[in-house]
């Protein structure tokens, strides 16, 4: 992911040339990155796209083109530009990890690094982590809507531009997807490619039965064959039949017909019994067109005989939710030496923020089941005392529970020192974070909220911000 | 666009594969780009990313890379892969041009070339005009709620992925938008880049009139101070006139301030008079937080004196409706030298298609207001008789108007022949293009349905298909 350097808003630049001015460019600063809100009214984000804020933060540089761009802007002062022609990222960032289930509130990924490159990554990081975060969610609802039965991404025709396509494939891989149908991400990310064939092919034959002969012949070892060009039980589905005897005949299986339009409860309950009625029990239903995670619920209780589930404009671009918003905040920033933690107030209650450099441990009970995330002060070891959540109610919890420190270093003072899984490895770890997740939170209507406390520690801390806040603005 | 060759779904080159064994790969093939139902409750939608399917079309070829991806999947033959070696775009195209505005169910883009070319190419063209078209869009209707105010776009930390945010830049400004905060996209496309501060800018410094002081002394003539870090109406714009004052006194004038939380009527209103009261009516009022055309049009009714809109999540992803659902269906092929006209009917009525070459005129009355459009057969110069709506329905038309043929050459034979636009032309067009469409059309909540007929020999081309294959299939 090189050229990336002015994949930012035009204020993190400005922003920092004043930081410049006034001496605190390479201030230390931490910044941290979370969402307030689970998209689709989920119980639950599966976080991804870490991959690629490494690739950008690896890349980082400017390139004479870019600082010429800049140049011709009459914004920016000559010193400045000299410093970005230097500029590396030396910072350090602490994170959880892709395929990682997170909740609002926390702070997901930590970044401490100089003011002005805390400043400038700002949007990229966001960019990346909101929307592959939203899709890793998204596929994650549809693939346990589908009860173990396959779902495979169909969605780049309808994404939003080319590497909306590919980030939606890759994310929803990671949230459970067995595989897409675009060729690019396949090549970029190892994912596997699949696919069927489209009604213009069948159009392109003088009669549906040519057109399935002909694409059996080809592939006889992996036809899908779309039933619905004309009329599918008085057409498709009697072509798709004949097209499966003949490979019978020549000793291969059809996999299966694609239902693409329709009411496909009625059409694949009549479809598999026609099928069946021929001795075809092996053949395959997949169903296509605008499915999401409701749909395929509302099929599987209806009782839809559906093998497989293409899905495509509703998981690559989020449909009903089409961004996460996810915020990226000042938590601290040092002034002579000392690191001062910052917070926001705001009209909005909603919109302020948790101070200071911070960790998040989450808590299992003996069955490996997630039981709450406790926020608190990096050096907080040992938690003692009550907890409170976010509106300042307090919880006595349970600590003879197995923690795990969720925040993983990815870099320090620059140097990558996470060693990347792939990606199998990545939706993996998801598997096993929705295993651990209980059933409620993972209701596809009414889930039931994950709890997130904050430390005693942090609480006091954040009461006395509040206060002097308060205060100064009285 | 180089390296785009793999960005198409695997059954695009799995059909190429058994056009090629049957004999068909180089029939000369037309298809037709359309979408069926306005996105957003619109009455219209502006068309654009041809700028970006031309590029994607010039530099189409198989990378060695890309050979060697698609050898390793085991699914295509060496002679299909040798095919794909000497792969170039050598068929014609014909297309709206970007900033029209198009309507359901008319051919937008239109592609004739030897089938297998026009079936690579489905998949990149769909992602390239899908989402822009959605965006651009998604523009106009917010600049047209905006009742000439300015509206910049801020959407990229909320975009679908880096090209995602690129992208919707683009089709932002096409729409209307005076410019964006997307550097990347500033350098790309020419588009104006503008921006404020953050939130986080306040937090770096001690105190906010610091922060403000700060950004004024280095941008003396370009600062928008972000008023709600803390507290708007006691701490935010108190410090903000402060600071503008001692920017007058240095003989300069602050640009604006920005609200970014709360109830921004009521705020806007407070902080109109407070800034009144100091003499400072010059001072710009912008706003953002989560605006889109509803928004927009609401705070104007209540009367809100804000000047500039920044708008981001729900421009820069459509938000409500995330894809327009352009499909992309063949409407003729060649067999035996003559060109046959195809058509799909469906289970479902609505996704039925219009065969054969065609074309679109739209009609003016004397003011140059748009009245009709109508589909017709490529070769029907002079139209006569009634025309039809797509359900059926005849009419009698005024043909008394102006006419326009709206399918320009954009390639003809694999060669560019169309002069692309600037960008600024582009924006132009499209404000030309909405100022001809009836009021009616643009309400924000309940548009009119504009016009589309079918001409009368394909009326009747149409209901003859049908029946031929209605018979056929019973």
């Amino acid at each position: 992911m090189k050229g990336m350097e002015l994949l930012t808003d035009l204020y993190e630049l400005t922003m920092m040339q004043v930081y410049m001015k006034t001496g605190i460019l390479h201030n230390y600063a931490i910044f941290d990155m979370f969402f307030r809100k689970n998209p689709f009214n989920s119980g639950y984000v599966v976080f991804a796209g870490l991959e690629q804020l490494i690739d950008y933060l690896e890349n980082l540089s400017f390139s004479k083109d870019s600082i010429d761009y800049l140049y011709s802007l009459h914004i920016f002062s000559d010193d400045f530009l000299d410093y970005c022609k230097s500029f590396r990222f030396t910072g350090s960032i602490y994170s959880f990890q892709e395929g990682d289930v997170v909740f609002p509130e926390e702070p997901i990924i930590r970044v401490e690094a100089p003011l002005g490159q805390a400043q400038l990554i700002e949007t990229a990081l966001l960019n990346c982590i909101n929307f592959q975060s939203l899709i890793a969610t998204k596929a994650a609802r549809v693939c346990l809507a589908a009860k173990g039965r396959q779902v495979i991404e169909f969605g780049l025709r309808r994404a939003q531009g080319p590497d909306g396509g590919l980030s939606a494939s890759r994310a929803s891989f990671i949230g459970g997807c067995i595989g897409t149908s675009n060729v690019l991400a396949g090549k970029m990310y190892g994912i596997p490619v699949k696919g069927t064939h489209a009604h213009s092919f069948v159009m392109a034959y003088n009669t549906e039965i040519e057109a399935f002969n002909n694409y059996t012949k080809v592939f006889p070892d992996s036809s899908i064959l779309l039933v619905d060009t004309y009329d599918t039980v008085h057409s498709g589905i009697v072509n798709a039949i004949v097209a499966a005897k003949e490979l019978e005949a020549s000793g291969k299986r059809l996999v299966g017909i694609r239902l693409d339009s329709g009411n496909l409860a009625e059409l694949s309950k009549k479809v598999r019994k026609l099928l069946d009625d021929e001795n075809l029990e092996y053949v395959k239903i997949v169903a296509s067109n605008d499915l999401d995670e409701f749909r395929i619920d509302e099929l599987l209780r209806q009782g839809a005989p559906i093998d497989v589930f293409g899905v495509g404009t509703r998981l690559a671009t989020g449909y009903s939710e089409s961004a996460l918003s996810g915020v990226y905040k000042m938590a601290a920033i040092e002034k002579d030496g000392t690191l001062i933690p910052k917070m926001k107030v705001s009209d909005e209650m909603s919109k302020g923020t948790i101070p200071s450099r911070k960790n998040v441990y989450r808590y299992y009970d003996s069955d490996n089941t997630m039981c709450f995330d406790i926020i608190c002060q990096d050096d907080e070891i040992v938690l003692d005392g009550d907890v409170y959540d976010i509106k300042g109610n307090r919880f006595a919890v349970d600590r003879d529970l197995v923690s795990r420190c969720m925040h993983t270093p990815i870099f320090q003072n620059g140097t990558l020192v996470y060693s990347k899984p792939s990606i199998q490895e990545i939706q993996h770890h998801c598997i096993v974070s929705l295993q651990s997740l209980p059933e409620n939170l993972k209701d596809l209507y009414n889930p039931d909220e994950y709890q997130v406390y904050i430390s005693p520690k942090l609480f006091n801390l954040l009461q006395s911000m509040r206060t002097v806040l308060h205060n100064k603005i009285d």
